[in-house]
């Protein structure tokens, strides 16, 4: 929460949810991250907020970006990257939206298999790839499943495919889950990728990047170690199984650079009871899972709350949202500590919301707009 | 699937993934409920699916709409229903939603609790309220959780406030789960409604409707019954407790009136293993979660899925969608099964998906546009 995001909202009073986005905060945490990893590029992940005015920001400080379509890479361009500062990140590609990103001159692809080496092969000849790897995401608070990557050893067939194919077998990739609170969680994959190394260099092979990824938290509820922890933790795993041939390195951050940038305004429509005997009161907002709050599923993401009765008593609430359906609950299994004067009609305040809100809210779920957007 | 639909894609062969909903499996749908439920009056749940022509030919049948929101309520209006055909039927209103529903001539209101009766009597005074009820949701598949109604003794308390707040208390609703798959899952609650108009009748209040909600599922994998026999199990409740004063009924079909209506056409983008030793296969497609899949969450809703290859041998694999987020996977802790000839580029129809996925889509998440509908 910032002064410059208060102000905003007391002076604009915007009609309805919406999320505020300090500019500002996104430039420390760019430079944070800079400034933490200096021989490490950053790709800042454009999924978790592509607006306009951030991926200008972003561009003009210098920052490349991850893409995971050719609508997020008409952005970055939009926003004045050019191609060489773009990857094409997602592994799962249509040929025709390789061949248009080759068009637009990207260069730098990211596979995890040997067809969609083939692919960009037939459709980008002559580019780089880098091989996505598997990691058991441990840590993380946002779900890590097996959609993407390989197992390590798979890995070392698919780039050894690419070399074949006239592609630049360029380097490995990994997540180590998104939301990761431990700054070890890259030991385990560096010392993949060493190995991967290794055995191309001993088929002639000449790796030379590590994509690192993303993973890097954002404050919620709880503390989280700053930048300064995983840079010193990355520094040393890569030491420990590079030695003195440390390889070029990316980082692809998303929720670290924006994550703490963002605060939704919304309001309680609703308090009530299931019962009048019930201990646990029912808070619902006009905010909820289908209008940009996706990461609440399973309950995964609990963000802070701020309302204008934090002074007062809380007490546990089962938080949802404002749509005719169900499953629109955002936190039940583990109830939410409300102030008990909070009523109807009150603002409050969501923090840590400026990454995955505005672009995963729904089109028009319940004839409700999407989550409207500010970046000031 | 229907051979209009074939042949719109054949002729069409419109790019990228897309739903196509055929108006005369919705004539019939319309007409199955009025013939089963002749004296039940039926409004449409807007919020399966708000398609123009979807509303317009409903509003030309005769159909009565249950809308969320002032903006469904418009949508309807649109589409020719007059107010007196449409509820608002979210218990969770802003009040001065209400006022503006009211404005537009609506007079029936959805309550769960005595804070919302209090903002109809403010904001539509005078107006018809009916209190929605729990109800446990067994044999639904689609998670019915608590969120909406309180529970039936209290509901009387809530009728009595709305009576003495010069409201109209109208009557008592509930929702036996979407995609019910027992017809006999609405003779509990209509037990607990029956002794709600009891009580009330001792106090000198008459309610006069009974909200008999939606549920009737659609066709996926699995046979459902038909609407006639939903039909006889709700005649049968009624007269077991409502004896010779059975009250007027009206249900709320969303999934039931659109569901079995539209198609999706998607693609294949591609298919790969994990590991070359692992015996099942991901699949992944152009349309996933967060593209109008939403109610795959928790693998709740199977679709049935046709490809030009099903005559060839099946085996399980991870169906996923597009999107670089490790959560956008439909279905894995139970594999489908789809040929093994199945290979990029090829067309998948994914049917059973009129209802629950055009609003659900994300507005431009991974740069993806939402899906696109055709309704013919």
């Amino acid at each position: 929460m910032t002064a410059k995001i208060i102000d905003f909202l007391r002076e604009r009073r915007p009609e309805g949810p919406c999320l505020v986005v300090d500019l500002d905060v996104v430039r420390e945490n760019y430079l944070a991250f800079a400034h933490a990893l200096p021989d490490t590029r950053i790709f800042y992940a454009v999924k978790a907020n592509p607006a306009p005015e951030v991926l200008a920001l972003l561009a003009s400080l210098g920052s490349n970006f991850d893409c995971a379509s050719v609508a997020e890479i008409d952005m970055a361009r939009t926003a004045g990257a050019t191609a060489e500062r773009i990857s094409f990140g997602n592994t799962i590609k249509k040929e025709r939206d390789i061949a248009a990103a080759f068009a637009r001159g990207i260069n730098l692809f990211a596979v995890d298999c040997e067809a969609e080496v083939e692919k960009v092969a037939r459709a980008a000849p002559g580019a780089r790839v880098f091989c996505r790897i598997l990691c058991d995401g441990a840590g993380a608070e946002w779900p890590l499943s097996r959609k993407f990557g390989c197992e390590p050893d798979m890995a070392v067939g698919v780039l050894e495919h690419a070399h074949r194919l006239g592609l630049a077998a360029y380097g490995v990739s990994f997540h180590v889950g998104s939301q990761q609170g431990n700054v070890e969680a890259w030991d385990a994959a560096l010392a993949s990728a060493a190995g991967i190394f290794e055995l191309l260099a001993e088929r002639g092979i000449q790796l030379q990047m590590v994509n690192l990824g993303g993973g890097f938290p954002t404050r919620y509820l709880k503390e989280v170690p700053g930048v300064p922890s995983y840079a010193q933790a990355i520094d040393g795993a890569l030491k420990r199984h590079f030695g003195n041939r440390i390889p070029e390195t990316i980082i692809e951050p998303g929720r670290g650079m924006v994550g703490n940038a963002g605060v939704i305004k919304a309001e309680v429509v609703l308090v009530s009871k299931k019962h009048e005997s019930d201990s646990v009161r029912w808070v619902y907002l006009d905010i909820g899972k289908f209008g940009g709050l996706a990461e609440t599923m399973d309950e995964s993401i609990r963000y802070p709350i701020r309302t204008s009765h934090d002074a007062d008593e809380k007490a546990p609430c089962v938080l949802a949202g404002p749509t005719c359906d169900s499953a629109d609950v955002l936190y039940e299994k583990t109830p939410y500590d409300l102030p008990i004067s909070l009523s109807i009609g009150d603002e409050v305040l969501i923090e840590g919301t400026g990454a995955y809100t505005t672009t995963y809210s729904a089109v028009a779920f319940n004839g409700f707009e999407p989550l409207a957007s500010y970046v000031i």
